[in-house]
């Protein structure tokens, strides 16, 4: 496999051959910006496998692309930002359920194999005639190549400040695929339950299994790994579309390497977006006894505003990510809390549950990235979740974002 | 029983007869503020009940008083601020436990009923010699009386702006008895993780388990219910002390509901001082299976970050709500998402989880309290739980903390 190559050097959706895309201005988003993406598999597979949010509250648009999804077959995805389509009534689901036959109409295909991803506000219905209508002007636009890449990847924005995109390259004995996506989701990674769209697409030769079960496990190591608890937002959503089109069939393995190295480019790039941060944070425990409990251990961490605080002021306040791994239940992570060891950015400050090297050795401020290292001594296993600090521009930004 | 009486005109830990307080500057504390305190009960009784955090990272002091209260018996509470003694290791239990014995040794009693609190930075050794010499500082100033019981309310503050302390009369048949206390604590309520320190006195006659059974409910209801989601600082501790000296025996439900009104006062008052927050948030869930589901609802709503940054704009963002109401898992709380209601200050914004009334209609601005209903439709139980919005000097003061 080469390297993964990103934004700005990576078309994302349209890097791989049998797909087109484009975004354009529908007019949904008061800035006038772009806001209608359209990507569509042109074949000669249709294959499709999609991951969607566990929160219980959900937008239209994921009950509608949960079902359409089901039987594996993915024609197109259309997505919009300016607006979730989120607690908007049976009358937000026939809007979901106009755009998908909308989408069909001009593409020729059958509504049930077009999925739909809104991003924005909850709680208003989209103005349905300004989406019909940005539909026809998506399929005009349509396009393989850079562009259209971009356009895509650009029109999903909401407080993204730049688009994200990424593709890699694998070379097999029978020939290249290519596996390449884009993303959207700046706010997701501070709190829960800020929106993260993605759309994976892959010429590779695969059937509907392969397929899901490639995007199960390149998400769960990767987008889940991002902040958090597990709740995730009313919209969440991560496509994979397969056309089959470089005639290369893949092994599972080779496979689903190349889904999850896209999807941690576009994880990555999520977390060096997030809202008002100033540091990316890396949080590693090892010597966990399961990966659930080393999971455990990390969010415990990860989740707590004292600690991301601590962060933003290059403080290496071991104490409070002592005091956050301690409220982990002893029947979720095993570990004694006197034999703690942590290390930031590679200066063991703790150690055994106590102070070790003086917190001034630590260089915070020169860097985004930070890098928290916890060791429970407790077993084999390790997990690395991303997270950021917290700042005064994220609370800037979210008190600011319906007004 | 009379209205509680609160800080400023409550004298708090020395409200109740029997008891004598003291609170003294030990240069703990680089500010040169107080941060000593000492309460001792004089008798008849010496009942003692204490509530420690659940973290499993804790302090030497609760290690210690943990120890020091399972007989029932306790003599006299010694606090100080200016550190935690935590993650110390075995110097630090040494610390603790010579405080103790100092204590002891002033007052003539055993070090096993003298209990010890700490607030503070995490990971530091305490200085022994000021700390013991302010021991004796603190006997020498022990007093009855209003000033006394403000001193040492105004000993153990950290960010708390104020003093926290309140006092309630309870007229029986065969005469009076008083519950007093104070508190401090401004910085536990947006996270979790910063440290709640709490003395209640009584002059009531009590036996231990009467006590320990009365504070456990009256915490229940008051400061477990404050923010959060139970994952307690390295140090929260509440003691109930017990003198006799009122020589009124109250039932057990009265002598609850006294121990109950003063611990709610105290807990409001740390809400109300809670670090740069311009909003106290109640958040009432209605309407539930169970109170443990109202409780897990009302708690997935008061840790969003999104929830809380949206208030701090006066944003009634019902959509947030909704979402995190959305992340609990259906065995944790039964309820049909498209039946949920939610009302901010009084307005109807959410009805059957869709819009209802207009946002533009509720005045967040014009008052420090927001309520906040949610109605799940799904039974008869109800929980409260407060929080605080999420400020820009919530962040500044988090990220200044140790510095």
């Amino acid at each position: 496999m080469t390297d993964v190559v990103a934004f700005p050097d990576s078309p994302g959706t349209t890097a791989a051959a049998g797909f087109r895309a484009a975004g354009i201005t529908a007019g949904l988003k008061a800035s006038g910006n772009r806001d209608l993406a359209l990507v569509v598999n042109d074949g000669p597979l249709q294959v499709g496998a999609a991951v969607f949010t566990t929160n219980r509250v959900v937008g239209a648009p994921v009950l509608w692309s949960r079902q359409a999804v089901s039987d594996g077959v993915v024609h197109a995805v259309v997505l919009n930002s300016g607006g979730a389509n989120v607690c908007t009534g049976p009358e937000g689901f026939q809007d979901t359920h106009a755009t998908a036959e909308k989408v069909a109409e001009v593409l020729g295909a059958s509504a049930a194999d077009v999925l739909v991803a809104s991003t924005g506000l909850i709680g208003e219905r989209l103005p349905l005639g300004a989406l019909l209508a940005g539909v026809d002007l998506a399929a005009a636009a349509l396009a393989v190549g850079t562009e259209a890449g971009e356009a895509a990847a650009d029109a999903i924005r909401t407080t993204d400040t730049v688009a994200k995109t990424a593709h890699v390259v694998v070379e097999t004995p029978s020939g290249a695929f290519t596996v390449g996506g884009m993303a959207k989701g700046a706010g997701m990674l501070a709190p829960a339950l800020a929106t993260m769209l993605c759309v994976v697409t892959t010429d590779a030769v695969v059937d509907a299994s392969t397929a899901d079960a490639a995007l199960r496990a390149g998400t769960r190591s990767t987008f889940d790994r991002v902040d958090s608890d597990g709740c995730m937002s009313t919209s969440d959503t991560v496509a994979l579309l397969a056309s089959g089109a470089s005639g290369v069939t893949p092994d599972g393995a080779a496979f689903a390497e190349a889904v999850q190295a896209v999807c941690a480019s576009l994880a990555r790039q999520l977390v060096a977006d997030a809202e008002g941060a100033t540091h990316d944070i890396a949080v590693t425990v090892t010597g966990a006894e399961t990966e659930d409990a080393a999971l455990a251990v990390a969010r415990a961490v990860t989740r707590s505003n004292l600690f991301k605080t601590a962060v933003f002021g290059n403080d290496p306040n071991w104490g409070r990510i002592l005091a956050q791994v301690g409220t982990v239940p002893v029947e979720v992570a095993a570990f004694e809390p006197d034999r703690l060891d942590v290390s930031v950015n590679g200066v063991q400050v703790c150690r055994a549950g106590g102070a070790y090297r003086p917190r001034d050795e630590v260089d915070m401020a020169s860097q985004r990235e930070v890098r928290v290292d916890i060791d429970l001594h407790a077993g084999d296993a390790s997990v690395t979740v991303w997270t950021n600090d917290l700042t005064h521009d994220y609370v800037h930004e979210n008190s600011a974002y319906s007004t």
